[in-house]
């Protein structure tokens, strides 16, 4: 598949553009009209910069409200075209984006139309250049697809031909199967987008909301199925407009954006894999001649990445700190197992049966806890490496000793470190016999409850408002988590969008939390971001009374819940006043939903790392969202009453 | 008027609200539930810190999803009732919102829902509780404040009455008229928030977008005047749920709030005046005879403000640095006069005709110029600044000298000192005899052009995000500057949204500019807030060509415009090719609508602040908005080639 990207999808000029778009591997692009009238450089320094990049200039757009209009209307159009027609010799470019009229159309008329269009595609022929017409999603009066094609149809002449783009086709949710009943030599170019499902204007949620493929909710791998059999082999381009992108910084936008494509790419070829499966089935070819022979000259290539099967669970989580002591008393105080430091490595390992942390002391000093890496077990550390290295993921360097586990690790897009490790069937790990008891500890903690039973359930990571949409793309591809639909929390500071991303039987559990703006590190940028917000760990256990008992034995911190949260609660649920007096004497938050009941606790935070322990009673599948609230508020009070 | 506020609108715990709230001099206040149960305060706590805080506890809110269903419902839904009826006891409450139903409904019986309501209205008495009953826009059954009456009057029952919210019925275009029809005994309560004309769902719109009033498009003033003329006297409460304001500093966006309470209330009371005399005229009262006893039992005392004219025009425009060097020779490549220096304070006057700028070295070591303050032509500076100063506009402290003119300052929500002074019909200000000629000049300078007339025509301010919809609010009442609808231009670190305000004869243009987030400073906050996005000041002149020259031979640092500019510029408006050769000789920028011509330059930025000439042809009345992602991407280039 020929990649692509419009420049306006992306920030800075259009030589910082077209330089991230070379590094991210694009083979041609897009270039916006109005990132080169802003540019110092010359159409011929753009043609060399190019050329030298290695990067095609597959399309000069948009070309705006040309057609539907009256005759001196016209004469100024084909003016302002012939300076665009020569301008783009100039630029050695051939395809020329024309959007069907918003603006200034006055006559609604397809026979007027298809004159004006051929006209425009007579003097486009004069100069060796290929109309591309699009149907705008709120063209004033041709806004659907397969209008704009019946025009081309009308006109058959060979420099005009279709551009489909997905946003303006499944923003309108037109049907994609007639696609595939366009004759491939008058499809000149395909451009892409994802977007969230929003209820809002169209135009609004064009120029705001799209993101790239695997960030929204389009059928896209269905969109360019159609294409791909209608026999397109061309450019398939990104056309992106998004308030965040604009912002960010532009090789990492580059990079996610390249990611969205090989991932599309992959997804698309599942698509047609399972079409022609169950056309066969059928016993049909579903073809029309044209697009059959247009297949059979021209492919699309659909290149495939390393398979992925969804992670079997958490390997471990890994709290970084060089000031381990407020950590260890915690972990003991939950009823973690010390099991000792590794042996080259200056590393802790705590375990609760099968949830394992880390705690990473190779940190620069004052470096308060923080979450900075988590394992998930798979079935080929290198096959999920190499496809996530395939999909553009940074890998960590790590140093190993001959005789110790090579982890295939991977920088997630908070700059979280995301390990690739074997899963084992009983849930074991082997690499923790790298450590050994040597560690001494205070009297409380010599013999913690050794055969407790725990599972690290969820993890919640706090994300840059830049690298969100970013994040879900990278663990919807790399890791195959599933996004669920969205959940917004107030909180003191501010609303907390929260996105939860899950394996299908829920044996991975990761929330992506994005935080308030003015709780947010300023000048967040790459990997090397400092977190400053709160991210915890979630474990599940059997009984979470006792554990929450043995914990206030043993003289836990508990966050503390207010008075005030538990007559609420008995207001919503009438719970017997025995089982609530104990909700309330350990501390317990409760949920309950139509499929089961949810008790947790929270411990006190260290640095911006704090715990959770949870008891999923029944098929409860949620994360006690009602309680989140009362999380954020105490937390909150607690960090301005340490001011 | 009573005003009120609801603790959901703001950021922070309950007990910081609440202080906020008493500090920004509010009546009383709704307890958002959510408050309650998070916060570590007891009922009888937040009693006693209202009362202490003389704070009025006017509304308990929200009881949601009551009516329309299944009796085992109904009764869970009583029994839920119960258990805050109690709570609000203890809280010393009398009034609870109760919203129609929309999750559980499942009936849609008014009969049932009268029968149910009453049984609500009951209960409530029983704990002397009146029950305010509100249509939600989104209600599944009742979405309809007039549906919502209709079930009110129906039950009869003193504890239960309606409870009106301006969104509610405005995001629906319902008619605000027959508010007046209804028994002022029967208004338990009244909400009010503002909003943007957005096309998107209500829901959303609701829960993200409302703004004070003042701040949005909804016909407030109108919605009041009925509840004024139904013979409401209660509570006017602001609801506004806001992502931006949940984020702000409290006391802040209490502040912000309460201004907006205090114009409305203005407003209202001329909406009341002019239909008053409009219904006179007709001789009619226009009152039902409940209504008219109601207003004169208990009428909504409209509290007015010293009245306010547009301002007549910008006095002068002050530049804080005190590196003052750059500035002096732009300023004098420009063509201003330089008037001398102040006889007791480290300050400079510069002009060229009507153009003031001041150039105020008063600044700490190393502060690079930035605009910090503005001056606009009142007809009285006392009274104006007397009626900032109600709207709770921070004063400016400013010493002065016994023998000179007292500046009447407030401070902008952005910092920006705003200074009120006395207009004079010949445009001329008297306080300029307060400087003297006493500096010298390098050789180039020491004879600027005198006589050269210009004036100050706009003035471009950025704006931190927290503070954006409180500076529309701030100019709109405090100096009757009129909001024009909005714009966003790209530029290369993101879309620059752009509000411009002015006076009717466009005297006075500002604009204020939301800068994309990565070029805000971190951490701003309060008045004291650094800037760091670029601002300017804009002059026009009669004969934009003839300035350009002057400047250019000057020896003026031009915004250098690139060649692809004018190329595009030729193919849009197929320019006569003297003048277009002109233009790009001089850098000059052009535009051209239906009502005129528009010529620009722009100088180099020192600091955060460039100056642009402008010359305005026929009637042109926009600032050159396509020209400005030029300007963008070619400040954005030079900012990183000096880095």
């Amino acid at each position: 598949m020929r990649t692509g990207i419009a420049t306006v999808c992306l920030s800075g000029t259009l030589k910082e553009k077209m330089q991230a778009c070379a590094i991210a591997g694009f083979d041609g692009i897009e270039i916006f009209e109005q990132d080169l009238v802003t540019s110092p450089l010359s159409p011929e320094d753009v043609r060399k910069m190019a050329a030298d990049l290695g990067l095609g200039l597959d399309l000069y757009q948009p070309f705006r409200d040309f057609d539907s209009v009256s005759e001196d209307i016209l004469q100024e159009n084909l003016r302002r075209a012939d300076a665009k027609f020569k301008l783009m010799s100039r630029l050695g470019m051939d395809t020329i984006l024309v959007c069907t009229n918003v603006g200034t159309a006055t006559i609604d008329d397809d026979s007027l139309r298809a004159e004006q269009l051929s006209r425009l595609a007579e003097l486009a022929g004069n100069h060796g250049v290929k109309v591309a017409y699009e149907a705008l999603a709120w063209g004033k009066y041709v806004n659907d697809y397969e209008h704009a094609h019946r025009l081309v149809d009308t006109v058959d002449h060979p420099n005009l031909g279709t551009c489909l783009d997905s946003f303006h086709i499944l923003s309108r949710d037109w049907d994609t199967a007639p696609i595939e009943a366009i004759k491939p030599e008058k499809i000149f170019f395909v451009q892409v987008a994802d977007a969230p499902k929003l209820s809002m204007d169209v135009l609004s949620w064009s120029r705001h909301y799209r993101v790239f493929p695997g960030e929204g909710q389009f059928e896209l791998a269905k969109f360019m199925g159609h294409v791909a059999r209608a026999g397109y082999s061309g450019p398939v381009s990104l056309e992106v407009f998004n308030d965040v992108f604009r912002q960010s910084d532009v090789e990492r936008t580059a990079v996610d954006a390249m990611r969205s494509l090989i991932w599309l790419e992959e997804q698309s070829a599942k698509w047609l894999d399972a079409k022609a499966a169950s056309l066969a089935a059928e016993g049909v070819s579903g073809d029309s001649p044209a697009n059959a022979a247009g297949r059979r000259r021209y492919p699309m290539e659909l290149a495939t990445l390393p398979k992925v099967a969804e992670p079997a669970g958490f390997n471990f989580a890994e709290v970084k700190t060089d000031e381990p002591a407020q950590l260890e008393t915690l972990l003991g105080q939950l009823g973690f197992e010390f099991d000792g430091r590794h042996r080259t490595k200056d590393v802790q390992l705590w375990s609760m049966g099968h949830a394992r942390v880390i705690i990473n002391e190779q940190a620069p000093s004052h470096s308060e806890p923080a979450i900075a890496a988590l394992g998930f077990d798979v079935d080929s550390p290198v096959i999920a490496s190499a496809r996530a290295q395939q999909l553009k993921a940074p890998v960590v360097p790590r140093k190993v000793q001959a005789d110790e586990e090579v982890f295939q690790g991977i920088a997630a897009p908070d700059s979280t470190e995301i390990f690739l490790c074997q899963g084992s069937p009983d849930g074991t790990a082997a690499w923790t016999s790298e450590f050994g008891q040597t560690h001494e500890f205070g009297e409380g903690l010599k013999h913690p409850t050794a055969g407790a039973q725990a599972a690290i359930d969820h993890v919640n990571l706090a994300q840059p408002w830049q690298h969100f949409d970013e994040a879900v793309l990278f663990y919807t591809s790399a890791l195959a988590l599933e996004p669920q639909p969205f959940a917004e929390v107030p909180s003191p500071s501010g609303l907390v969008r929260s996105q939860v991303m899950v394996t299908s039987d829920r044996a991975v559990r990761l929330v992506l939390n994005l935080a308030p703006m003015l709780q947010q590190e300023p000048g967040q940028k790459g990997n090397g971001a400092r977190k400053s917000y709160q991210e915890h760990i979630a474990f599940a256990v059997d009984d979470l009374v006792a554990t929450a008992r043995a914990a206030q034995a043993r003289g836990l911190d508990f966050l503390r819940i207010p008075a005030n949260y538990y007559e609420d609660l008995d207001a919503r649920f009438a719970l017997d006043p025995a089982f609530l007096a104990t909700l309330k004497e350990l501390n317990l938050l409760y949920d309950r939903d139509a499929n089961g009941e949810f008790l947790h606790f929270y411990t006190a935070t260290v640095g911006s790392v704090f715990f959770e322990m949870v008891e999923r009673r029944g098929n409860y599948d949620g994360y006690g969202a009602p309680n989140a609230p009362v999380r954020h508020a105490v937390q909150y009070d607690s960090l301005h009453a340490h001011h």
